[in-house]
């Protein structure tokens, strides 16, 4: 009955690919390679949290770009907000521990809302996720080349190309596999980490020695002040500005199948140690920014203007923490290059985006996602000209929107937990639910944690509304709707194509042939010996521009055709296919069940393919006409051009 | 044996077209229609001659800003220059009106070429004839634009905006058809005609009078002196700047089949009235330059200067006479609109061009060359910026190469008309050789012609080289080459189709089918029911990316699969396609003599067509692989989704 190809063929050898394929992404890898690509908690800080901790070259400076509206006098309230900011990181972070443990197989908030909130909330997380994903690339590299463009203001007028250069690279490299990009990321991140402890050290230590000073020529302040008192209002949106430094803490929870076994354990401490990293550079930064007279700029970062201080000068240290930060935002990029592509994986999978996304390429990663992201991401840096500033007003929404989803389902996930019988465990969506005896607590963390990130939600759309966030308001409902026409269709599909109660379709009775000719020569006698091979009930039809050409294709049909009849169609206002198509579909309205109806259609093949546009592509145009109507079927017979023709074998 | 459609069908309505196609080109025309659409000598004159005299227009110009390069005392020279291109508009115009009688169904230099040179020159003529078509729309359309912003000077920075926008309604109108389009241009081409007598006729007289004066404010003399001497290279240079008066001479020879009978007769008075306007205006125009102290210029044209001297300002006559001449340069593109799809339409059904230019649209009109030239003029306006001093050098060398030819082709059949015999008439080439007694006096004008025009083509390459002329020596080759390669690929066509000597093909023994499968459902089992009428041979062949989707695919086959062989193909390298194009191919190749195969694809067809991008395009990609494997025939089965899916019927 049924056979392995064994018999047949031997087991394929690795596909050939272009040399260059080759050496941009690496020889194709054998499915069975796949567990080989798990990686630890070192690599694991380096390639997930890179996004998270990068921020701090941006978040500060943020805050102070919104306080600037009350004048440089609030810039005071940099390091209150900045307190606030991390009381936020840690009721989040906390509570993504807590989802880790609940997930191992992967804890996304588009996971946990699913299986916890249901459909529709699970789609605005993901539609909310994958625009911040987007955003994520775009604002990493476009302040990483703000660092760049500080040391080198030659830079400025080129930041926008050298920005999508970079995401183009940063393509490449997640193209060729998710180990191999993290060993690279590994170097960046771990000497970002040091050259920005270093630079706060030597900026503290100088400080509290009273040697520190202030900056020196700070840039203009580009700002127009505009307000005098320092209000409710602008304190909010100062804050909402800053909580940049919170995203990516889900960063880890999304990407805990790439973690090495024991999983959960391993991705839960690799997120304690980047909350903490985090926490103590911003605030270090935040309450640097003040004694140093900081001014927010585009173009001088923060960075830079604390390191020259702290240096001394644009010496070698400051070129290396510039570095170092150029470095650590352009890798940030690669945290999305790793949840994008496993997030729209996952959608696919449930039906939600094109099932394309879930098809891993030759390096088996979602090769599909990775090149989408790029795409969208280049353009959104060439529109908003590389300019951070300009793109920090979009950012944030759909990561506090999927913060607030992600926690409201663990709470409900803890009270469902509450309801179940010590020592209980019930299989619940694909998890697993087991007692715990300190679920009210964790179901409290969960729920002040959900509320938190709502009112942070709030407050951005509210506060940075008219900045841009306007758009995301837009482009969030609209992915919705997209991601349920979607599922609507796949569901369609399936229901259309079930075996469920279909009756075993009875044999063909009665086989029609429609042979439509442009003329009697070797192709059209080779489709009519085919068409002849499938019924003996052939039609050939000819569209007749001209009755002399018609009546010399009827004269030559009369010697060639077999004695089957010839239908010849007046075309008076010249036109070739509509009256063909025309014909067709009456034939086929007209037929019986069980009876089949085929177009036979001789295609001519050229020997190059610019030869085609010497041909009318009528064998195309009349499959993409006919396609939609029931009951016809299309077989095109090739007829290939020798470059010697001579009498060709009957074969 | 063969029928006419009538007993299945009645006569065609005609064809239903969108409203927008409706309202901008009109109802489509019955092919019965078409001899309705010649025209007499008054419109002919309007379509075909609006070329021609527009040149006087930019050709005094023309000459003066290649004077100027020797200061304003070489202006004086102006004058006897334009005599002399006035004489070899004579000569040419004379050469003309002996071809068109000789060539009554259409004698431009591509015909006569053909007919008495050889094929390689002929195409020589139609690469440069194309060419130079579309010089003369981007050309007129631009000098047009620049009578207008002379006037409003505001509109000079749009100018390739404005000139692009007018090619595109000259295309609209062509697209009309010719005879409605005649009408429409013959009120601004009798309109100039009077305009420009009343101007010249004012400023003669004021001339003579002596109250005609000087320009006022005339524009500064934007080119370099670089010489002090007149010389002689400087005089060529000046002739071949101003020879662009002579274009357009041949457009009534080309287009001769257009108007009313007798043909020959009216295109030849139309042609003699024609050289005769311009020669006057032409004359007038450069006589009065210099009294006046025209000034060649970017900013304001000689028209403009000569208007606003003769009529003493910017006044209503003033502004008439510009809108006149701004009316026949953008109509004078319509000349090239009627010749380069009638040329490339005679060039394509000898085998040159790409069959489907043969073909005629709803409006009788050749459609896709409107449309081609529309786009290539457009585009080289965008590229020179509407500049007519930057396109000037690029054009008439085309058309003084196809002059040349042409009458080189005119020499050639007079001394063949010399050999016969009195009263003789032969036939030859699809002309009648007719004795005529006054054969070496037309031999030897036509000779003339073509030593004059072949010297002016040279002058032309040498004097104008480095300004751009050698892109037109690069691209006329290149469309030579092209031609060629085109005509190859249509002779072993033909070749290939030949019934000569092919003896009627054996019928199919064995038909094999295959039946690739993506999993088992309706889709599969129509297809499977398909495949089982065309053969009992089939084989069905899965791709298997994961065994366990593997596995249950066969479970199911066994079921729905009637017994049939099902052959999985493993690819652990996660590829789709090319395994099964693998084994289609291995299959394929050892196919015995009257073996026929047959690939069945299930194609699933969605109600929507952007549903088409939520699916792999398998059945697509298929046939696009084996459609160059000789012997394999692809057929797609259709299967429509519907929006209440069910037991669908089983027909």
């Amino acid at each position: 009955m049924a056979a392995t190809a064994a018999d047949v063929l031997s087991r394929p050898a690795p596909p050939r690919r272009q040399w260059w394929r080759m050496w941009l992404v690496g020889r194709p890898l054998h499915t069975a390679d796949a567990p080989h690509q798990a990686i630890g908690k070192a690599v694991g800080l380096a390639v997930f949290a890179s996004d998270n901790l990068s921020s701090t070259a941006y978040a500060t400076q943020e805050i102070l770009l919104v306080l600037a509206l009350a004048g440089p006098l609030a810039f005071r309230y940099v390091f209150p907000i900045s307190v606030a900011i991390v009381a936020l990181l840690v009721i989040v972070a906390v509570s993504y521990e807590q989802t880790i443990h609940a997930y191992d197989g992967g804890g996304g908030a588009y996971i946990v809302a699913r299986d916890n909130l249901g459909e529709l909330p699970a789609q605005i997380a993901g539609g909310a996720l994958l625009t911040d994903y987007v955003l994520t690339v775009s604002v990493s590299v476009a302040s990483g080349v703000a660092q760049l463009t500080s040391a080198y203001p030659g830079l400025f007028r080129w930041r926008a190309v050298i920005s999508i250069a970079l995401v183009l690279v940063i393509m490449v490299i997640n193209l060729r596999g998710v180990k191999e990009s993290g060993r690279i990321f590994a170097v960046p991140t771990y000497f970002f980490i040091f050259a920005m402890l270093v630079t706060l050290a030597t900026a503290f230590f100088r400080h509290f020695a009273g040697t520190l000073g202030q900056v020196v020529n700070p840039p203009p302040l580009e700002v127009h002040v505009e307000q005098r008192a320092v209000t409710a209002f602008l304190l909010m949106h100062a804050f909402a500005n800053g909580t940049t430094a919170v995203t990516g803490v889900e960063a880890i929870s999304n990407g805990i199948t790439a973690f090495r076994e024991p999983r959960s354990r391993n991705a839960g401490i690799t997120l304690v140690w980047m909350a903490a990293i985090l926490g103590l550079m911003f605030l270090g930064m935040s309450y640097l920014a003040n004694p140093i007279g900081a001014i927010p700029s585009e173009a001088e970062t923060v960075v830079s203007q604390l390191a020259r201080t702290a240096f001394g000068g644009r010496n070698v240290f400051y070129l290396a923490t510039i570095g170092a930060t150029t470095a650590i935002l352009v890798m940030a990029a690669n945290t999305a290059f790793a949840d994008f592509p496993r997030l729209s994986a996952i959608q696919a999978a449930d039906g939600f985006l094109p099932r394309q996304l879930t098809y891993r390429g030759s390096r088996l990663v979602y090769s599909r996602g990775i090149i989408v992201l790029a795409l969208v991401a280049s353009l959104l840096i060439w529109v908003f000209d590389a300019s951070v500033s300009g793109l920090i007003p979009l950012y944030c929404i759909g990561v506090f929107m999927s913060f607030t989803l992600s926690q409201a389902g663990m709470t409900r996930r803890w009270w469902k937990v509450g309801r179940l019988a010590a020592g209980a465990e019930v299989m619940e969506q694909g998890s697993v639910l087991r007692h715990d005896p300190r679920w009210a607590l964790k179901m409290l963390t969960n729920g002040v944690g959900a509320l938190v990130t709502a009112a942070v939600t709030v407050a951005f759309a509210v506060t940075k509304f008219r900045e841009g966030a306007w758009i995301i308001v837009i482009i969030v409902p609209t992915l919705v709707v997209t991601f349920f026409a979607i599922h609507r269709h796949y569901r369609e599909l399936a229901a259309n194509l079930s075996l469920e109660d279909f009756g075993s379709p009875a044999r063909v009775r009665r086989h029609r042939v429609i042979l439509p000719v442009s003329g009697v020569h070797r192709g059209t006698v080779q489709a009519l010996r085919y068409a002849r091979g499938l019924s003996d009930d052939v039609t050939a039809v000819y569209v007749s521009l001209d009755p002399a050409a018609a009546a010399k294709v009827q004269e030559k049909w009369w010697r060639w055709g077999n004695g089957l009849r010839l239908v010849v169609l007046d075309s008076p206002y010249r036109l070739l296919l509509e009256p063909l198509v025309d014909y067709i579909k009456k034939i086929a309205d007209l037929r019986e069940p069980n009876e089949s109806i085929t177009v036979v259609v001789p295609q001519f093949v050229p020997r190059k393919w610019w030869h085609q546009l010497l041909h009318a592509q009528t064998a195309a145009m009349l499959r993409f006409a006919l396609i939609n109507h029931p009951g016809i079927v299309i077989t095109s017979v090739p007829y290939q051009m020798t470059r010697e023709p001579g009498r060709r074998p009957p074969g």
